[in-house]
């Protein structure tokens, strides 16, 4: 299975490259440009658009939807759910980046309705945020992770059941589940957490991987092995995190497939 | 006139260089520090300003506006047609780009809206988006281009004569008509296309032509052959888009006059 | 002083790279991007977030709060003010970037609301837009200013007693006051003013530096100390505004304390 997982994580990548997949992005500010060019580097087409009169229609043209909540306000809100709500209609994939869920009770709130009333496909965020869907009360710090990944385990095990979804909590160590299955992602690099958006970019990135894969775990692990790796290669070429962000992007135009296969690193188990 | 053109494109970029005029952008979340960085780069000033109470009075300080749709919602429309009208009344020259037009019917009606309400003197699109302003119905795919420039010479050339406006269709070659004069730009590299916004950073480009030279076609070549000098230059030194964007910046800082005549590649003619 | 002003700073950022500051910016479009990664290359950590439905909620979390008025709108005029008066009720140091004061009238009303309803610990700006906050009627010419910074020593002052905050004028030599005080900074490069929000960028690491040091002239001196001399490091490695910016997020990266105590470059006096 482990070899199953890298060769399908190419396969998908070699997928993507061929056919562009359109992700249609409702995503944070902050990070809007980095996650464009990730997405355009690795050979996909991002779209962002977010005003409530087109969300429907572009989301219609689009392959898979990102919804990040990671810059809200009223307008956003309601053009996350409006596209959510059409994207699951239409059976096209969904992910959730609930950024600082569990921070402020508007984002717990949001982030809970989003997942309430669209078929959310996967969930990516730290632990702390993915605990917060589960737990009210929990706390984070703004919007950095205040639990370790491995604490979150068997809660997001159960959650993931709970929600009928795929949960992605990132980390050191990635973890990947359905509430059945569980994967670990051991790709990535410290430098990744000293550049504002690469959480929101394996999100993107994963919109991405969902969109030629049906299933969201191996969607997840691709995309997260994908992005590691990158994130590996990026840092044998630059020490500090202005040049390592740029040779990440580099690296997501310059691994090729059978790279991918080659050095993805995962654990399948329990 | 293919020695005159080049050589007005270099005192043009000589005089951006000494005046640094101010370009007023309304433009989409995505691209604005890249274009704002590409705007300083070149040696002109960039300035963001987006709420209706101060647009116009913005517009007014300016040298130039660039109207970019890429991003919509309503206040947005309605400072944009603000702005626009406010300029129109000055007889400041305006830039549109239509991004994402005929993709979904809030883009092309806002395209048109603003066409209709401003005296836009120059358009830049790809021919998808270009096409869209006159056909109804034709389809775009996110904010991609699914038409060749060389489809859309014929009808860009009819549609600049029926809006009375210069027409600039951006592709491997670009095209620039106001129905009777029309220009062909064979600078430029296949990593622009990597990059999220270089399409509109040549609108934000060509706004700070414009504001020193009156001519909008010679305006739209100039600023083409400058950008796609400006990506000849970066492909030299970087060869992934991450880099590549960083060395369009530089590029963009670094090319003279004197290289952006000697350099530029046009094709004057029917 | 001098060494003490030194050594301080040297103090201040090692705190901020142990203590990892939450600083919560409602900033403007163009910058957040860099500025985010700005604080977390040097060791702060960045949140932003603007509903009115969450400031007053993040920004009780936040170690400071700072307020930049770049791309202003209604929303995010009423988040800023509400964030404010929240952070002052709290105690926590707020500081202001008033980005085009006294270019626009909305964003001098802007501005003078802000420092009228919230306990401002600094303002940091160029010399139009700090003397737009006394002067009514100075103009300024969009963002950039058409003041010299000694022009505006006299009248910074006097404005920095009035309004009983301090003032910190950036330009080729910085400027900062408390009333009584007066400090020079002469780090820095001229390339940084080719680079968009390199100013956004002062203020914001100024936001870092005041989350650990509670006198705001030496929160303000080491800031733009600091961030000068990362403009200096950068500028030994590039000389083009594109690869400068990145070199420049790597030196805020790869400064140490001691490093920042033996090369910010002080002047104390009248």
């Amino acid at each position: 299975m482990m070899v199953n997982s890298a060769e399908k994580a190419a396969q998908s990548l070699e997928r993507i490259r061929q056919g562009k997949p359109l992700v249609h992005n409702l995503t944070n500010y902050v990070v809007m440009n980095f996650t464009a060019n990730a997405l355009l580097a690795m050979g996909a087409s991002p779209v962002m658009a977010h005003a409530e009169e087109e969300v429907e229609e572009m989301v219609s043209l689009a392959d898979s939807l990102v919804l990040n909540i990671g810059t809200l306000s009223s307008p956003w809100i309601r053009a996350m759910l409006k596209a959510g709500r059409r994207a699951s209609e239409l059976g096209k994939p969904v992910i959730l980046d609930p950024v600082g869920s569990g921070a402020t009770s508007l984002r717990t709130r949001t982030a809970r309705e989003i997942i309430n009333q669209t078929r959310v496909s996967a969930i990516r965020g730290n632990a702390s945020e993915v605990l917060s869907l589960r737990e009210s009360g929990a706390g984070a710090r703004g919007v950095d992770s205040t639990h370790q990944v491995e604490d979150a385990a068997d809660a997001a095990v159960a959650l993931a059941s709970e929600l009928d979804t795929t949960l992605a909590i990132t980390g050191p160590i990635d973890m990947v589940t359905d509430g059945s299955r569980i994967v670990r992602v051991m790709n990535g690099h410290p430098l990744m957490g000293k550049v504002t958006g690469t959480g929101c970019t394996a999100t993107a990135v994963a919109g991405a991987f969902l969109a030629v894969d049906p299933d969201p775990v191996d969607a997840l692990v691709s995309a997260l092995g994908f992005l590691g790796l990158a994130g590996e290669k990026a840092a044998s070429r630059a020490s500090a995190p202005g040049s390592f962000m740029i040779a990440l992007i580099d690296a997501l135009y310059t691994i090729t497939p059978p790279e991918l296969a080659a050095e993805i690193k995962l654990e399948v188990g329990q």
